[in-house]
């Protein structure tokens, strides 16, 4: 507890732009965002007043940042479970815990207990030998999806192998791998939920995720053209999973829509890429929305502020040309409307420094305005 | 020039809840805001990044300030135009400039400047005896509004005398005063706008603004039953005084409203109280806007989010009785939709310690919720 302003102290481990976004929320609740950063230049270090350096990985580093913090929780899935329960042995408030981290961690045991509560994912199976991936393709096919079991993300540790010379490279860093079935699906959809200690749930409507070379490019809200029962359904399906896996705060269910209905493909267990549309689309933004629910806060109302949003990734870009000054300049000039987030990183190509988000209420038009700002922004492609 | 993130550097003088809401919207934009604070515990030295510790009052701190920030603009009304003018002629780009600034901070100018472009301010004389008082009495009636020329705000420095020995008090503290009319008004509204050095205008549509005892109390978007004819009149005048008096960033206009139309109240070049519902309520905040202003980007889209909009104060209240983090906790449980944003003041009797604001349709169901929540939250309420 903060003594000056008699509110609760949360502290999140991690600096990157979830933790940068979840600080912006925390001042509208008379809050500043405690933040363990690696480095003082991380994203959310640059922003934030309650800065604490230290490494993640350290126990003793975690410990000391856990000191006055009231509730700690994660802008990344790197902390390891051993240490979450231990600092939660020692009477930290750990949300979401390792108990839930462990199945956004964890690739197999999120597979294995999600089809155990009768919920579908993909086929599967571990895989450390190319006999055992050649098995896998024998009853589903090529091509296969090879994973890693933990730390993979934005399309790292995936290789989609047409083949088993292909799985070679994969195979050969010698640990096990997730083997999956590639799925025959229409597109890609997220469902993202929060939850808090005492049970309560909020879900925002169900989203596109436009994926490219393995990256969220774009995301549409609600997902055009939806069924309202797959919706509903793939809703359901969300707040079942952060009450059966008793995760505190926000988990986005990443789905395969197909023929068939949805396959459970990832999850993650703090505000996500899928819902930054949230922060004007949104009555409650998911950074809000998350804090309310580690402090165990009532939830916010999550109903839309504009029939269509659209949020597209700025995926940088571009090093040469004008500068992201001038780009954000012309940005404007054009785009009035474009709601521009970006996370104080330098421009390399391919890496996400910030969003872009339009509301409207044609969702093909804020489709296209929210690309072609995003893509301006990232200096790839020629101002219009 | 951060030579990190390639965006220029804004340096704010002042670290009340303005600074703090205004390093809000810096953060998206990529920014983070530099910011001038007496105190370490001053609302927006409590989030940002980037504080200077110093007293806007010595021209030495607001040198050592300004070295690195690329324009430097202005929490409240504090700074000495001397000072301004003398980092201007330094170098610094000062945004609003002292020769708008006067206009907010000297009412006797502002007066004169605004009846010289032939707009209407209710009748007014600078008076220093009670001879004078009362000779503007006679022509002007009882009772009769003194306020001191420079540095009143919030009701603070304004006496409402209803008679000659009522006025005493107030002449007692020889400095010369302004007299003016007690006006028949209706309402106050407010013509917010913004301003670019390159000479773009955006204005939010015309608020009512409901005063208690001087003080802003609730902020109504739009203001209800405005014909258009004066709505688009007042937002006209607010343009016309930011281009004539040369503003860059916000300017906020106070107006009372009478029977033959509006006349002007007071002035602010900074964010303002009566545009704090743009927040959620409006395409782009006057933060992100004065921002935007103040570095020379094209302006954002000023459309309204919701057709109704009302913002409440959160005027702290009691400091017995549950404490804000129980309040807090109460009002989302009863009004999930309502936005708090709190300024990390301590509770003292009639302090401004943060805001509500509710979005829908309809204006007295908005205002209801809002002044209710804030009333909640100020303890100045029982539970519903």
């Amino acid at each position: 507890m903060d003594r000056r302003s008699g509110l609760p102290v949360v502290g999140m481990v991690g600096a990157g732009q979830l933790a940068r976004m979840t600080h912006q929320a925390a001042i509208g609740l008379g809050q500043s965002l405690r933040i363990l950063a690696a480095d003082a230049d991380e994203s959310a270090a640059l922003v934030g007043a309650d800065v604490v350096l230290g490494d993640h990985t350290s126990y003793a580093d975690l410990q000391r940042f856990a000191e006055g913090c009231d509730v700690l929780t994660w802008d990344h899935e790197h902390v390891a479970r051993e240490h979450i329960r231990r600092l939660a042995a020692e009477g930290r408030t750990t949300l979401p815990g390792a108990d839930a981290l462990c199945f956004a961690q964890d690739k197999l045991r999120m597979r294995e207990r999600v089809e155990s509560l009768g919920i579908a994912v993909p086929q599967w199976a571990a895989v450390s030998t190319a006999e055992e991936v050649g098995s896998f393709a024998d009853k589903h096919g090529w091509p296969v999806v090879l994973k890693v079991i933990t730390g993979g993300y934005d399309g790292r540790g995936v290789w989609v192998v047409p083949d088993l010379a292909a799985a070679e490279p994969a195979l050969r860093r010698g640990i096990p791998l997730l083997a999956e079935e590639h799925v025959a699906m229409t597109r890609e959809l997220a469902a993202v939920v929060a939850r808090s200690p005492y049970g309560q749930v909020a879900v925002w409507p169900v989203v596109e995720t436009v994926q490219r070379d393995g990256i969220c490019v774009e995301v549409l809200a609600p997902a055009p053209g939806l069924e309202e029962a797959t919706a509903l359904a793939a809703q359901r399906l969300a707040i079942r999973l952060a009450t059966e896996l008793d995760v505190v705060g926000v988990l986005a269910v990443e789905l395969f829509a197909t023929g068939d209905g949805v396959l459970v493909n990832e999850l993650a267990m703090r505000p996500h890429n899928s819902a930054h549309w949230t922060i004007e689309g949104s009555r409650t933004s998911q950074f809000e929305q998350h804090l309310r629910a580690v402090l165990d806060y009532p939830l916010g109302d999550t109903r839309m502020t504009a029939p269509a949003v659209a949020m597209a990734n700025v995926l940088g870009g571009r090093e040469d040309g004008p500068g992201i000054d001038e780009r954000l300049h012309h940005l404007m000039a054009r785009w009035p409307g474009a709601k521009v987030h970006l996370y104080g990183k330098q421009v390399r190509p391919g890496r996400k420094i910030g969003h872009v988000t339009v509301l409207g209420v044609d969702a093909d038009e804020v489709r296209a305005t929210a690309s072609a700002a995003a893509a301006h922004l990232a200096g790839t492609r020629a101002a219009p």
